[in-house]
């Protein structure tokens, strides 16, 4: 995508609004010498970004000895098309976080983390749930990452022909993306006649302007 | 989401639809010793992906010179809801590509690479837009990286409980999520009274099973 316009973003309220929208990030590091690029879950609490997994997860447990890492969230808001192929595009908003990701370890520490992700993935819902007890607190590595070093890169906009191409009767324009919920699917052990919470039926992450 | 339940699917297959349906990709690299993670358009193309981007693109020329790569694409299909917070998870489907990544120079070589992208983002729109001019395929870099080295995760299924949690009145199961398209924004200066092609107001990505 780097190829096109974009305007590099370093407000950190920007940068924050896209962490906040996302679901997963990118996580890189290096293992033996090589580039290793991991999907997983993530929330954003003030100036830090929290990882969590396995205590035992191989990926974790690499973080945890403070190596560099490089954290990016991407979202893709639509694809512009032009009157040449040369000019195709890609509107969408993009954070990386650059820095090195420290062990939360203090359990009320960990339970806020904890309720952050609960809290970013599904609003609304850790009131609900049956809280972390002492063995899957343990069981648990959450992950600290400062936001110091972050930087944005956001598209947006129509595309950008040749002038000599806007004669063209080629359609040109944006296709808007967006991640959408369909209809909850409930567990099949869920108690009988148990209502879809409202958090659930109405779920949405944000839509982008183009 | 390493700690919950997965499986590996080595499937070329398997990894091959993931790829197709996926638009952007991560591309993790080391540079100066720490690693880099950018979100990048791709293709495949048989048992290759394709990158592309300004021959002036630090990123490719950086990757041109036969670095080692991870390529990884995340597809997120469904927030995965327990009865416990610890439990919670979700569904997704993860290839991850390893090698590097070189350069397609021949002309008629790029030309396939460009017309996979385009294929891939928007199928049926190549043939309607202009094609790339010579100037244009010098200014464009296209790298291509083998499948050799790829895997794939996916998790699936309905949140796995604690045996003594399903008593609970705790509603749980999936939320399924799709990317989807809502209705094209035709650019300012498309010809008047030019239809939007069908390839456009039908466009959609594939929805996974849960």
């Amino acid at each position: 995508m780097r190829r096109y316009p974009t305007r590099g973003v370093y407000d950190r309220k920007a940068i924050e609004a896209i962490l906040d929208e996302g679901l997963v990030c990118h996580v890189g590091f290096v293992h033996d010498g090589a580039p290793v690029v991991i999907p997983t879950l993530y929330a954003r609490v003030g100036d830090r970004v929290y990882l969590h997994g396995s205590a035992a997860s191989r990926m974790l447990r690499t973080l945890s000895g403070g190596c560099e890492i490089c954290l990016t969230v991407t979202l893709v808001d639509g694809l512009v098309l032009a009157r040449s192929a040369f000019h195709h595009s890609a509107n969408y908003r993009s954070v990386a976080v650059f820095g090195r990701a420290y062990p939360v370890s203090e359990s009320d520490a960990k339970l806020v983390a904890l309720e952050a992700f609960s809290e970013h993935l599904v609003p609304g819902r850790w009131t609900d749930v049956r809280p972390p007890n002492e063995r899957e607190l343990k069981a648990t590595m959450v992950l600290a990452l400062a936001l110091d070093e972050s930087s944005a890169k956001i598209r947006t906009g129509p595309p950008v022909d040749d002038e000599a191409d806007y004669n063209s009767d080629t359609w040109a324009g944006i296709i808007p993306l967006c991640l959408r919920a369909s209809e909850a699917l409930a567990d099949e052990r869920v108690q009988p006649d148990l209502a879809v919470p409202a958090y659930v039926a109405n779920y949405e992450r944000g839509a982008a302007e183009q």
